[in-house]
């Protein structure tokens, strides 16, 4: 484990948002920071050059895909995850356990791990702390994540609160492990407790008496109301160390990002910018729109007006709905290239104006744009075709 | 209808093959060359800046497609496809007239074109000599061709003659609205007669008699053997002239294109290279190889020992392979980017052995090379996985 100063630099805060600098084995990544993810070592659709362009600082991997396939020891024989993809910056990779129990099937639950078969060929693995910490190292992560156990929402209290325990043990021997390693790379614990605020609390407390290099809360966006979501992370982050960093594991929608900065939150990864490029959605500071709208088919504007990503500085509205209605694979790209850029560049934004010492009016902006496009919808007039 | 001279250069002829250059309103194309096709609008998950970069000088558009979807008058109002995809080299339009018989369902076939129905919609559309002329010059074709009856493989000669007819009819009328559209723009005439060499020599005679920018040989790889494919090329290159390119429609595998170059053609198309990517097969020197062999598994090593396409330079076959049996769409997208490299490179590599005389051996040493690799398969040892 490292000390805080070796982890984090905090450089400004402003109402309750963080500028910081997370250092890690390969590179700084200056924070609030959204992490487009890498599932199975790839970025859908997605070079790693152009993950440099549009300015990504750090990317994903899931351990539990890697591990089903193309399994550990291949990633080992090819050096380890950044060679193998060809991404020189830092990577974070989840610890596998949130698989494990979604898409897995599972043979056996014991105090050691998981006993379950690989949703690809039904291959029998074993995957528990000590384990995901091992293959965390094998990838060559440089943030690696407490093997956890992510309850589900709604949950009753008492299996919260077994639940809980569970992943505090694990989160010990996820810490030893790190040591026996002898890795120079992070490990952050994973806040748990679903929805009970005590619970929360406890997580936190307990986390920072084993000790880790940085904190993420886990056990959101499980499909529960958002307005439970937020309370999550007002029940979390208080109560974590302000000289670490905080990364709220698999969200969000850009609003959701924005309004969990003010809250003092770090890091973010999500999947949706590559998801809903796939049913032509494109993010906007207005909202989500579908390019498929009617008054887009000879429209000869970008997607977004003075947006500088690859797509919008090259492409029009009417060639990007063209490719989704043909099914070209070029159109998934180019919007998951868009959409991608968005999410950087919305961080990047956030970031700015902390340091600049406008968060309030800058989030307050962001969030009435954002929030009036979705309600008025003035843009999406226009009948789907 | 341009001169010769202002279609066409013939730098050098070696054996019976031939290294030339062919002008058109977009820029020069030096032959021989290999065209990759863009369907749709889009070269099946390339972009305009890959297609550049790997050195591709002209693009295949099927006008059927794009009659289809987005349709003309999109297609007008966003200034053309070189405007709408932003490729800014010349570009090479088929008339339409191969899928109309093939994709479509007909509806009626007349003296003056086919009513059919489109594959997507169900739209009902017309689509004769001079609608595929004036679709191609709304398109802003650089190289238009001929609208055609392209027949299948076998075909009694009663019907091929019948159908080489109304071939000639249409082409007589496809010339006349060349020029009365004004546009300087090429129009390729294409030879048709099955596998009657006497019917296409007839073809080649009355096409010059109309007198076009170029000439096609169509109705090739329709089904028949290779040897008749062959056979078709040698009942009708000789009969073309020699000052105005030649171009082989829908073809071929790498070996297939150099026998042809030996037999005076000039220029090629084909979908293989993205089409055999999504199999996950890849284009190699000794024939095609499939990344799925199991010893790629730990393979660090590029897709071609030496190939200087963006894959080869920068990714592993082990990183390849598992992202094909992950599914991934960077898979197919490198593999389609190393595949059309492979085929661009080939014919640059005739191109500069006929510039310099060797064209003999080289061939010789290319074709034996790729034949050789097809029947031992010494590199294709490994079970697929």
């Amino acid at each position: 484990m490292k000390t805080a100063a070796e982890v984090f630099h905090l450089e400004k805060t402003d109402g309750g948002a963080r500028a910081g600098v997370v250092h890690t084995e390969h590179g700084k990544v200056q924070t609030p920071v959204f992490m487009p993810v890498g599932t199975q070592a790839s970025v859908k659709g997605v070079s790693p050059d152009e993950l440099t362009e549009m300015g990504a600082q750090i990317i994903l991997g899931n351990t539990y895909h890697l591990v089903v396939r193309p399994g550990l020891e291949v990633m080992q024989t090819m050096g380890g995850l950044h060679k193998f993809m060809r991404w020189d910056g830092p990577i974070l990779t989840d610890s596998g356990g949130f698989q494990v129990f979604s898409l897995a099937k599972i043979r056996e639950v014991k105090d050691e791990g998981v006993w379950f078969s690989s949703h690809v060929d039904g291959k029998k693995l074993f995957l528990g702390p000590r384990e995901a910490v091992q293959a965390q190292v094998a990838l060559g992560s440089d943030i690696m994540m407490a093997f956890d156990e992510c309850p589900p929402w709604p949950c009753a209290k008492d299996v919260l609160e077994k639940s809980l325990e569970r992943t505090l043990r694990w989160a010990k021997i996820c810490r030893e492990e790190q040591g026996a390693t002898g890795t120079k790379n992070l490990l952050f614990g994973i806040v748990q407790g679903g929805d009970q605020s005590d619970l929360r609390k406890k997580s936190c407390e307990a986390l920072q008496e084993i000790g880790f290099d940085g904190y993420a809360i886990g056990g959101v966006s499980v499909g529960e109301p958002e307005k439970e979501m937020m309370a999550a992370i007002d029940s979390s982050a208080p109560h974590l160390p302000v000289d670490r960093p905080r990364y709220v594991m698999g969200l969000g929608h850009p609003d959701q990002m924005v309004r969990m900065i003010g809250k003092g939150v770090d890091m973010f990864d999500c999947v949706l910018p590559t998801r809903v490029a796939r049913n032509g959605t494109a993010c906007t500071s207005t909202g989500p729109a579908s390019v498929r709208k009617s008054t887009w088919t000879r429209d000869e504007g970008p997607i977004v007006e003075g947006c500088r990503c690859y797509t919008c500085l090259r492409f029009s509205r009417a060639y990007i709905q063209h490719l989704i209605k043909a099914e070209e694979l070029l159109g998934l790209r180019l919007i998951s290239l868009h959409n991608l850029f968005f999410n950087l560049e919305t961080l990047r934004q956030a970031r700015t104006a902390i340091l600049e010492g406008r968060w309030e009016s800058w989030s307050r902006e962001f969030l009435e744009r954002y929030q009036r496009g979705g309600s008025s919808k003035e843009e999406e007039s226009g009948d789907d075709v």
